[in-house]
């Protein structure tokens, strides 16, 4: 029902004329559904899952070194790692910039795997594509407009985090932005809403894998560990992401979680992380899709 | 942090020595982990899954026994159905009541399958538990404490919802009561929590199954219908909770899910729910569980 | 929208038809607006504002005693205090049950104040009928049907808490049951939500008071004092409500809030509430009501 | 308690260490209460209490003109209109951007009154001060790190209204932000949080009020058009927040609600908001304030 239609039928409902709005996000906008493909062979949409990995902030090259080696060994097929922090408190870690940046970019050519970070601020959307291969636009700012402009004019892939809070109809009207301004390629990142339960750090909404399914073209992955917040909950999570149909994994990997500068408590370490790999291999197969090939050793 | 500790430390906070109330219900309280059986071999919290299905109400002997035979047949070893039906409106289909606590205990005795069913009210946990194998409190039933402490005295095993909007602080010490009454044969039931968003029914809190298997003994399942509300869904859902370790499910069921008094756009109807069944022997097995056996044919 | 309805039209919504069932709750089902009358003089509804007062639970005789005669001084007409306490954990406090309800009666009488008290089980309606002059339905049995039914058949006027995350068509179809049961004298209580921030006990919807004035005939007061769950702020929201045009209030107050068995931290001493009742005087006034009159002294 | 700590006491707590994050926000970090002044002479802080209204949106300068007459006759002080509207949906309208700037100024030199505008892109601070005399922080950019960042750095007082699912932490970090950058005239604004109950478009937060009295030296005030999105509950709530002692109020005025561009619903017309604000003018009273005083006919 409405908002506000106990009284009477107001024009004020949230997402009035919204499902109209649906003109490019909606399934039956394409023919098929969207395959994002990025540098170095990884895809989200199509049979093979993506796997993206690495440490919740870089911390300086020989941290993200350690992470990016041991997540590709494990078959991850895209680096993830903070360049520009967005926290909480201004007292807390910022992040290091643009040195991340080519920290970032030399780990991903050294190890094959593509590298996506969150840009916050419309006038580093340049000097972030310049070093990832994908943009990650984070769960602060997906009604950030002038943000989702300057991306949506950027030649790079897109991972567009849902709002803490906002609803399936705001998260695919803030795709619709970005694919208004001509960038077509965006993934869809559940990765746990606001509850009133302290239990865990955030709920993980794990229905909106199948619901987006159906309601547009887009492919959705999953980021268990904002979801959860606890390292030991979360292979349990990721495992049924892949079983419920996501296109991907977000995960938070650190190669000495309990000295991590943010996030530690919800970051696998490299050997959980590799132990997940192995297990998430027949569940991805179960429901008709395939890992990443992993590396050979030699 | 406490609740109000913004200002000063004060005794309101929900959940104040909370922890410590969990006396019977923490994982440590026992050596193992507790297995319900039910009459009939229906086990929860071993190495085999409960499935539990059927549909939301029981509207007449027909419909009960049609949904009975079809999830027998597909594998289900608990029959469910409301006889007594909590319901938001006064003027909607209310359950048949004891008549209706007969036909599940016909049911379930032709077909050689267990009956779950909810009491509502204290007065009625005789007659209820005279005809079914489980007790079920529901949704919002969970701190409905006269019912507990009498459920707590019965002699049968109890599947206990999660209200709407419990902290799983609260859903424990619910069960606490249970415990504390002498009846130690407790399921945990997950059903989905309100949301913020109404793009689905409630949101399926997927990571109290992982949680909770690090908190408590007591077995935990999943019910994907009421947490969706979308019968296309419910699969994914399914299979997402098995993966995740869920020890059971709870399916709506209906043999007619278009005439249906309640719950008709999230039940499954009884070749979708064979399908299911189906899809979900391969994902157990990758976590070490398996389903019940399904009936030999003749 | 409807729950569902970004993938079709479900028959699932929550409170599907609801508007159609508000048959004798809603505003134009009756000529004017109830009032509801208790002994000694108090009403809900009409121009004069009920100042429900008395601690969270009957503790002893002393206790109860030194409450009524602070509240019923300061100028509260009704005379607040449980007898049968529904508490989160079984370890705490449960309360008194009938001998609470005996000193409750004598302590109306002594000081010539109405009572209040909440039953929790249908099974002692008849009990606390007997006793009290106005039976609670508290937040956790908001949707107890069975509780509803007997209090709708009982001779006594109703004091209907909101559940503590109950949308406001759910309180109002709570309310239809009271009503179709043959009770009309029904007051709706507002007592804070659940919410995402943990800085207060609850949130207070304030924005209800104005919006059941559009939709219902029935009375609605406020609860400051478990909305927020803080002593000091109380005060603020108490005025806030009476602004808003609440028909009353229900306060907790304790001769000794360090000292209580439970809600110390959100409990006025009588002091406090002496000086609040002062203040709120001039606030009735402005939006057309009265306070109770204060008893002459001697 | 913290977030996760049912298992361990993780790291991940949302909001570990704030409150010792506050060192410039909070109340003990200056002598007396922050009082901020804008050109014209309206403040927030003080005994004068602020009365912001305006149109959601600036649609041309007849529709300016005839609001900022109407609302400065009536005694608001602050002119309120967006020129640059963050919109859920991309084919929603979207502002005029600088030419609604320079309306804007016009009609505050033209009435005498000052204006507050938001500003949602940090490219952008730098020309909305220069016609605006307050920066209006938006609900969904109030996490927006590099505009707080620009705004902190900006000379003109900053109006940061709260996220619509923001805890009071992270509230008063965000104005830490602000504080931190150097700008110390900063005014909080409760506009209404996300609930899971449609009936109001969101729920006023009445409790912050009188909590952040306790917390902060910062003035906070109200926008009940947003919090209850329905014209006609509109009143009663900017009554409550008085009363509760809020230090402003922020209000959608439009002359012709029924063709307005945006938030038509929720909009008083220019009759309604006098008659409102000639009631506002006793409660105030009551509390210690003052209105702004009403300009002289002639």
């Amino acid at each position: 029902m409405k908002r506000g239609s106990l009284v009477e039928a107001p024009e004020v409902e949230r997402g009035v004329n919204v499902p109209q709005s649906y003109r490019l996000v909606r399934r039956d906008a394409r023919a098929g559904r969207t395959v994002v493909r990025l540098a170095g062979g990884a895809t989200f949409g199509g049979d093979e899952i993506a796997i993206c990995a690495g440490p919740c902030g870089v911390e300086s090259a020989e941290q993200l070194d350690a992470a990016a080696r041991a997540v590709s060994r494990s078959g991850a097929n895209v680096l993830r790692g903070g360049a520009y922090k967005p926290r909480t408190s201004p007292y807390s870690f910022q992040g290091l910039g643009e040195d991340a940046l080519k920290m970032l970019r030399d780990c991903g050519d050294r190890y094959g795997i593509a590298v996506v970070t969150e840009v916050m601020d419309p006038r580093d959307v340049e000097v972030v594509a310049r070093h990832a291969d994908m943009l990650q636009i984070g769960t602060r700012n997906m009604q950030n407009f002038p943000l989702l402009r300057e991306v949506g004019a950027a030649s790079k892939p897109v991972l567009l985090k849902r709002g803490i809070s906002a609803t399936v109809q705001e998260w695919l009207l803030a795709a619709e932005y970005l694919l208004l301004g001509g960038n077509e390629n965006v993934v869809l990142c559940e990765r746990g809403v606001r509850s009133f339960d302290v239990a865990t750090r955030n709920l993980l909404d794990i229905g909106v894998v199948p619901l987006l399914e159906e309601l547009t073209h887009l492919p959705v992955i999953v980021d268990p560990s904002h979801a959860v917040g606890i390292a030991r909950l979360v292979p349990a999570l990721a495992m049924a992401s892949v079983a419920a149909g996501a296109h991907g994994l977000l995960i938070e990997v650190h190669p000495d979680p309990r000295n991590a500068l943010s996030d530690g408590a919800q970051s696998l370490d490299c050997d959980q992380f590799d132990d997940l790999v192995r297990r998430l291999a027949p569940i991805a197969a179960l429901v008709g899709r395939r890992l990443p090939a992993r590396p050979q050793p030699g």
